[in-house]
């Protein structure tokens, strides 16, 4: 069930990117391309999941939640172009295909991010019939939060600051909730405005949202260590390679997979106070930190 | 009038910028101060300019126009952030100062342009007593399709793919209304929103916007001919050294200011539409084309 949600949620934003970015005028033609591989460049679609399927349980149609799908995908496609630039992580393959920079070329690649950007804040405010104002304000502000200096943004900034130095636990921690934590509890949010869910219905989910978060961190310093080159995708060991800290480096490789564990229990913790059916959700926490790719 | 007016423009978003930016946390101290010098490098603050006076001419109070003065700033100084980078135009002085990858380095340069892009998301949709929700939402829009694939980062990448071609004055047109005058438009735009503009007001005010905007380019491209390297805080020539059409290229210096002071005609033709006092907005369109930086 869960692998036919995850695919079925996966084609459907992938169609909804398509849809949106074949719309663009032909007037540059590159970048258009550019941002288009860039954007559909696969992967597990994770923050689109989370947006289909919390706001699926709290019964939220599908097609209310599509533009916060697309838009949250393009924030994190734009993130992953960038970062893969020279001057940032400087990597030639992404899920085993050639980084944006390298198929197109830098320039090229720098646009073709700052435009996915743009192209987000565009789509989450697409009129969409039973979606308020309010609410379409409140999820600009909330992508706008998570993607930027307090987030995704600033996570990525003190990244790289890190690098070849030693940081503890907290500064990982904090370092990981910005970088990664933020989207991914924002993809929660977005589907939270959405249903208009009650306060603590919100909080609890926000906890969830939280701890799912810093896990798939956690799980993917762990694969960085234990999974081959072939189901990264990049080639493996290269957080030990550029020097980067980890959790298996701070903790220990079984220290790493306790807290991953431990996360997970949290994550069902807070969505066992939902009165909904959240099976699909549990499953989806469970297998953040068994996978292998 | 239109000298005091434009120093005390933008002094106030200065100082709106600067409140913004210093109550960012302290989390990432690099990436905090690259953005904080590239959005306070100086400038003339002309999209800023134009949301405070074209709003002041509608009867908009300041404080409503505020977060849109800043939230189109933060656009504006990201796209030079971007466009200085080594892998685009390559410039390492701006306004007589170091470029921010200069003054920093690549990488942070490029988080400085990103989180930029993000705060002027978060900045537009700051709750402002008197802008409602359907404004705000409006507000978005207008400043992403301007600074998107249609707008500013299209005709960015449309100017990098034209360097070193021959293209014809359609073309050039096209490039231009794209990379500076849709965001020249949208501070008209935005200044419209917050006044909730009758339709034909509007759409009057647009056609000042355009014929503006493309007049600021027109006298851009004149300046790096007449100008001298002093005045404009750049190598004076750069254009031609860099192989880029212009204006005057295509039809000779009297012809590109034959253009430009028809295009401000133009713009003063729809302004005097308008039952408003706008002296001084007609003295900025003047400006554009009389100024010598």
């Amino acid at each position: 069930m869960l692998v036919s949600a995850i695919q079925e949620y996966q084609q459907r934003v992938d169609n909804q990117l398509k849809q949106r970015l074949s719309t663009l005028e032909h007037t540059a033609p590159q970048l258009k391309a550019a941002m288009t591989y860039g954007a559909l460049l696969g992967g597990k679609r994770i923050r689109p999941f989370l947006v289909y399927s919390v706001g699926r349980m709290f019964g939220v149609e599908l097609e209310k939640l599509d533009a916060c799908a697309a838009a949250i995908e393009c924030i994190h496609a734009y993130s992953l172009i960038h970062d893969d630039l020279p001057a940032m992580d400087d990597d030639e393959l992404r899920r085993g295909q050639p980084t944006v920079h390298i198929a197109f070329d830098e320039a090229t690649a720098i646009l073709a991010g700052d435009a996915l950007q743009t192209l987000a804040f565009e789509i989450v405010t697409e009129a969409v019939p039973g979606i308020s104002s309010e609410q379409h304000i409140a999820m600009v502000r909330v992508l706008a939060k998570a993607s930027g200096y307090r987030g995704m943004c600033g996570g990525q900034a003190i990244d790289l600051a890190s690098t070849d130095k030693h940081i503890d636990l907290k500064a990982l921690t904090q370092l990981h909730n910005m970088k990664t934590g933020a989207l991914i509890s924002c993809a929660v949010e977005l589907a939270l405005i959405a249903a208009n869910a009650p306060k603590d219905q919100y909080a609890a989910m926000m906890d969830f949202a939280r701890a799912v978060g810093l896990a798939f961190q956690v799980q993917d310093d762990i694969l960085d260590i234990v999974a081959t080159t072939e189901e990264l995708g990049k080639p493996q060991g290269s957080d030990t390679e550029s020097n980067k800290s980890t959790f298996p480096q701070l903790l220990g490789l079984q220290g790493a997979q306790d807290t991953a564990k431990q996360l997970i229990q949290e994550a069902l913790s807070a969505l066992a106070k939902l009165p909904y059916n959240s099976q699909l959700i549990a499953d989806f926490a469970r297998y953040i930190i068994e996978r292998r790719i």
